[in-house]
């Protein structure tokens, strides 16, 4: 990658305060931290782009991952973005170290470590639970990320796909998703008894041994996820810290852009340019559905810009 | 594509009826295809590929699925075997004509069809219900097919995306099965006032308006809703034809392979190869795990071999 071109775009866009900021996701998913940082940061504009045509990216390689990501953030960047948010658990993981020396000064932030952070700080106990995909779970960087910065915390990992799945569908509360937050967690955080739905065929066994410790933390690692933030509050009761990690990247981009000098300025002049722009790869129809469930608001399928990476 | 190479594979492999059924899917789901095939066809020898490193397929763009669907193709039929069964309802909808020219005499299968002229043979109002992904419904192959067997048939397709999810956990019965198969399926089957799940939040309205006629037909247009054969069949009653297409599928090859001659002998010596062999293109323990569900007896991640298309 050219020198001039990192320095140059990086450069002139970090620079320029009202520039949008870039959200990047392989779906939908990315657009509960979207949402997460509007709700913060409701001066700032913007561009989201969700890599539809080619997810999951948890099934494929890292080096297919960090091709993927350049190329989505090089849409961002040439549009002149001034920051990058990587909405999406897989390419957080993998995707960082090469952003970072492609697109070298502007501010940078994943999914990964705010929650991690967040969740290592919560902890009382040690006992640090983290439901994400399969791919998130196996791939192991929220495990890797808590242990750092919490060496000896034992941290229990669950897939929960079927979670993703009623995001998707938006049936996010009501009794099928109780039913099925309740078969996934009750094991780690409801008094056995209290937990019918172990009772169903072939259960999912989570990690901790039976009758071992609750823990305290519970970390949302998947974009998805807190869509279903009412059951699965229910289920491990107000005693445990939630971690939702579209909340903590926002407010860790907010931290961020605030020490690079680049928040946007407060006052929004009548003549703004439109808050927020949304781009996908692919099926923009669905994507529209979908992503109006996940932003709480009506998106159009004609708000949605279809781009080829 | 160069002709020599069409009828030269094409050509040998037909002609050896000890040869190998290949089975192509973009996953696990045409594992229930070969399971039915299995069971139909017991003399016969199976190779089964599952491009698991691009599912899924719905969201790409026909021109990627044929591309995809020759490339799989290529490597059963240079591993030479006597037929295709095209386990995938996206390839099946679109890949067809250009397998066919490609390798012409091989006989050549898709699910589509197949369940379709069930569909449309088994019904007597004329009102046929379809179930698929969100994929296949938008793609409309089945309503298509339907309707030139059937032209009329008052066709009416939902999209049940939770099932996928369900048949991968392997949560294929029980309560969340059932209240999901009931959500999705009472306000075409069930008595109104025995179907709770409808009052959940933003429910999805299948197509028939309310006090519309019930279905006498419901077709399974996709591989992995046959896991959850059981739930289904609770929702709609005995009265409604389940047309399984993972059988009609296996039953449509069996007399294809017949009519052409091609059958395996029925006489299986001591020394008869595997009769299955599986490969992946990605994920191998992920295939192995879901695959062991999906074919009823446990597959060792040592026995699917990973395959670069």
């Amino acid at each position: 990658m050219p020198n001039e071109r990192r320095s140059g775009l990086g450069g002139r866009a970090a620079a320029d305060a009202r520039a949008p900021i870039g959200v990047f996701d392989s779906g939908v998913g990315g657009l509960t931290v979207l949402a997460a940082l509007r709700e913060r940061l409701p001066q700032e504009r913007f561009l989201y782009l969700g890599d539809t045509a080619r997810l999951p990216y948890g099934t494929k390689s890292p080096e297919t991952v960090v091709r993927y990501a350049l190329q989505a953030a090089d849409v961002l960047v040439a549009r002149g973005v001034k920051a990058l948010v990587v909405a999406c658990n897989t390419a957080s993981s993998v995707a960082l170290p090469a952003m970072a020396e492609r697109f070298g000064p502007l501010p940078l932030m994943g999914v990964v470590e705010p929650g991690a952070a967040a969740a290592a700080a919560a902890s009382r106990s040690g006992d640090i639970a983290v439901i994400a995909t399969e791919a998130t779970v196996r791939g192991g960087a929220y495990q890797r990320a808590i242990d750092r910065r919490r060496p000896g915390a034992r941290i229990h990992a669950l897939a929960c796909q079927l979670f993703v799945a009623l995001a998707e569908e938006g049936w996010t509360d009501g009794p099928i998703a109780q039913a099925v937050a309740e078969r996934y967690l009750a094991p780690w955080f409801a008094p056995r008894e209290a937990s019918g739905a172990q009772a169903h065929t072939q259960a999912q066994a989570p990690s901790p041994a039976p009758g071992g410790p609750t823990p305290d933390t519970l970390v949302l690692g998947c974009t998805h996820f807190p869509m279903l933030r009412a059951p699965i509050r229910r289920v491990i009761g107000d005693q445990v810290a939630l971690i939702d990690s579209a909340v903590t990247t926002a407010e860790a981009t907010r931290t961020l852009l605030q020490e690079r000098g680049v928040l946007a300025p407060l006052t929004a002049g009548a003549a703004e340019p439109r808050q927020l722009e949304l781009l996908a790869t692919d099926g923009v129809e669905r994507f529209a559905a979908v992503g109006s469930r996940f932003i709480g608001r009506r998106i159009a399928p004609t708000e949605v810009e279809l781009v080829d990476l």
